[in-house]
């Protein structure tokens, strides 16, 4: 049982790292469970499929940053702007690591397999969607806070929110190309224009 | 020499068409010369290497796309940020061309090369980036026009460029996964919020 579980979580592992460094099309069964170091056969115990594989890795790689948005955002000790400024420095603090780890800045698992993936299969673009749902509610109910408090003069709370996620993809996406996580530095005025908000008081906005 | 070149094309142009829609990694030498319906021998007679060809294919694809948005951002009888409102406009309108053609929203396909590719070869990440680099540079004329002409508020041109890009990447990148251009209707708005600048007189800001 321990054995047979550890496997499996062999597999997901190793699918995460492959997938992160290479993305998931050039990956094969043979070489995800070579990097496990489990035999083939076992592979197919565990997933039906690549493709049930890949929505597992989705789900366990969503469900750990879920819970790390969640204590960033509806940290109510914190006002809501700084909770989204924390939640940038976070980010590129995560990929700041990631490049250290592997030497290249890996980006967003969730925006690298929405742009090779969301054309190819409908499961994957589904379960892509709603972990993008989540994040964009997350970031507006953060937004409406801000807008109760007169922090934020943007009216509709969840393009806006949308707004800041794209902006976040966008940016991120150059991080990768440029292997250069300090282009993530204006995520935090970029989202103050975009919410229509000032810089709380004793923030600083990096130029 | 007629036929000769004619069978490059159609290996350029089908290669461009399976990469918009399924990306690079997926595809095999085989599969794009059976779409050109070119012998599999004619192909390394013009390419080198599956990347020579992916490396032809982004020039390709840059040459259009560079000809289309300097005919858009530097016709100096519109007012800059008309001209970036056009840009957004013609963007979606491609998408949406695009989308009725194939079914599926594809993207940009600089973007999806970015994410899907950039960590694996170093020739196209260098070339995307000098694309974007490319890209940045002609956002970043108009920009500085329009706060020369006290148009737009914001003090780093290079920088508020590159924001207004990454914000089109982000956005494109949500119309692929939702396979939906009316998320694009947010780039106009978006954009003047980045550059801290107003809605020029005449023109309505979709909400």
């Amino acid at each position: 049982m321990g054995r047979t579980s550890d496997a499996r979580q062999k597999i997901l592992d190793a699918a995460q790292a492959l997938i992160e460094l290479r993305g998931y099309s050039a990956l094969g069964v043979a070489e995800i469970c070579k990097a496990a170091g489990v035999p083939k056969g076992s592979f197919y115990y565990f997933f039906e499929s690549k493709e049930s594989l890949a929505l597992t890795v989705l789900d366990e790689h969503w469900a750990a940053q879920r819970t790390a948005w969640t204590g960033l955002l509806t940290d109510t000790a914190t006002p809501p702007l700084h909770r989204l400024r924390r939640l940038f420095e976070e980010t590129e603090a995560a990929q700041l690591a990631g490049q250290q780890d592997c030497g290249t800045v890996s980006g967003c698992m969730f925006g690298n397999l929405s742009l090779e993936m969301s054309n190819q299969t409908e499961a994957v673009r589904t379960r892509l969607q709603e972990i993008f749902d989540a994040q964009v509610d997350m970031v507006e109910a953060v937004v409406a806070e801000a807008r109760d408090r007169g922090e934020a003069g943007v009216t509709d709370v969840h393009e806006a929110a949308r707004s800041v996620v794209a902006q976040l993809e966008g940016q991120v996406l150059f991080a990768k190309l440029y292997n250069s996580t300090g282009r993530l530095g204006s995520l935090w005025p970029n989202c103050l224009a975009l919410l229509a908000a000032r810089a709380p008081e004793g923030t600083a906005v990096r130029a």
